[in-house]
């Protein structure tokens, strides 16, 4: 492979990766609203935020399904980082929620 | 809301996250696939495999996109766990090759 042919294919390579990760991007986002639905009706609810047992069961999901090559750490890892942002936004909606719920009464 | 309704639509939530996180799944391993293509294309090529201008590109590639409820904050801390991972597989693969070259050499 010359240097030229070398760099036309990196370039259709990078092409792929941005396209990729527009995909990704949409999908991170269709998450999180979901996440802010089952916030909203949890709270509704008045149901515990937090679930231990769900967040295994949304790594089973994912370490199952897993067929390379990410290894399960690298993806355990991937998305620990996700449901982490989601939940900040989990807690600032919630506090939100409150602080709008007791009337600025903090 | 009924504590009953919530549990029911929680459930059916959670089917959605599932769905959605086996397709976060497949396109971060298709992409850690273009990334391996990428490293091959490098190493023959004896092109850089660490190239920071390329970094900032994706980072502006997302960021552009981002239409939320995802922060650009949160976007980005997203991406640079995704780009660190597929970067230490890279390595992997890098050493590997060395190794497999030299023979056994070291």
């Amino acid at each position: 492979m010359t240097r030229e042919e070398a760099i036309q294919a990196l370039e259709e390579y990078r092409v792929s990766i941005d396209a990729l990760d527009l995909r990704l991007l949409a999908l991170l986002n269709e998450r999180t609203r979901v996440v802010e639905d089952i916030g909203r009706v949890k709270r509704a609810a008045k149901l515990p935020i937090y679930e231990p047992r769900r967040e295994e069961q949304v790594f089973e999901n994912i370490t199952i399904h897993n067929g390379g090559p990410l290894t399960p750490d690298a993806v355990k890892r991937i998305f620990e980082r996700i449901i982490d942002e989601m939940r900040t936004i989990q807690r600032i909606r919630m506090q939100t929620s409150v602080e709008t719920s007791t009337d600025g009464d903090s």
